[in-house]
């Protein structure tokens, strides 16, 4: 990974205490894409990681998911594929329900998006507990796509999210870490 | 505008009946997102029209403006500003509300995000009534931002938002048209 851009990127993300609640620091990548130069860096080193690997679909998820997976696409020459809150999409889908701190969400993919041997990677801005993640794993994979990449701005290792992902048989790879959650 | 690369982007556009209550027919960009070449088409035609107009900002619309917005603010070499849905921005925002067909919602951007001078172009999937890139043109100029273009992928004139638009001294721009809503 180029040094230099990685830097780049991990200074333009600003952090927020006490968001969305007190005791969190919230690591925010709305700062990043304000920088022009840190933004096409980061699309940059997605690209330089998965070019020429075959993918045939990115999935990103709603909404941060959408700002990176979709320039990603774009430049890979690929479709993106978007998975979205029940009730966003409006062909058929299928849904998958996901943990919460409290409680549970539900995230949704139009059936038709996917087809069988689709050769998928998926694109989120942070990792954390890999709750959404898993759960957009478990749509693409049900649909017949085969997932075997993850791709991630930011990681946050002490939550876990990036072993639970790799107990999927999915590679998780990210541009920066940061500590705590 | 490129009369091929136009069709091929209206003849990705799937029309969705009675989505999302009877008698709408929905006209649905992901269908058009899923398709690499045209995807790729309206990019390249956002970026024939406003290369070289001296933009210093790309706003998008939460969700699908980020869809296209994004990519645009990339191949610019500009920022992407996101506005958002209450509680979802973190740093200090500004808000908007509007109107709904029945009540009100709002609108927020981040108070750091434009500053004034700023060159803004705002870039939405869809033109309906106007509601939401109204609420969007009012939060950038309320920052001191110079907001005079609008870009749309679908306009639907009969709902009249791109008169409304219009009135603000903002141009409309969309890569095409569809009858009814």
């Amino acid at each position: 990974m180029n040094i230099e851009k990685q830097s780049l990127v991990k200074a333009s993300i600003k952090s927020i205490s006490d968001y969305p609640k007190p005791g969190i620091l919230f690591r925010d990548v709305t700062s990043l894409m304000e920088d022009a130069t840190a933004y096409k860096a980061t699309i940059d080193m997605f690209i330089e990681q998965y070019k020429d690997m075959g993918f045939t679909k990115i999935v990103g998820t709603e909404a941060r998911g959408f700002l990176f997976g979709a320039p990603l696409a774009l430049e890979l020459g690929v479709g993106f594929v978007p998975v979205r809150k029940p009730g966003k999409l409006p062909r058929q889908t299928i849904s998958q329900s996901y943990q919460l701190e409290y409680g549970t969400d539900v995230l949704e993919i139009h059936t038709d998006a996917i087809v069988a041997g689709d050769k998928v990677l998926m694109v989120d801005d942070l990792l954390a507990t890999g709750g959404t993640i898993e759960a957009t794993a478990k749509l693409i994979r049900q649909l017949g796509g085969v997932v075997e990449h993850a791709a991630f701005v930011i990681n946050l290792p002490e939550l876990g999210g990036d072993k639970r992902i790799q107990k999927m048989d999915i590679e998780v790879f990210s541009l920066c870490e940061f500590d705590g959650h």
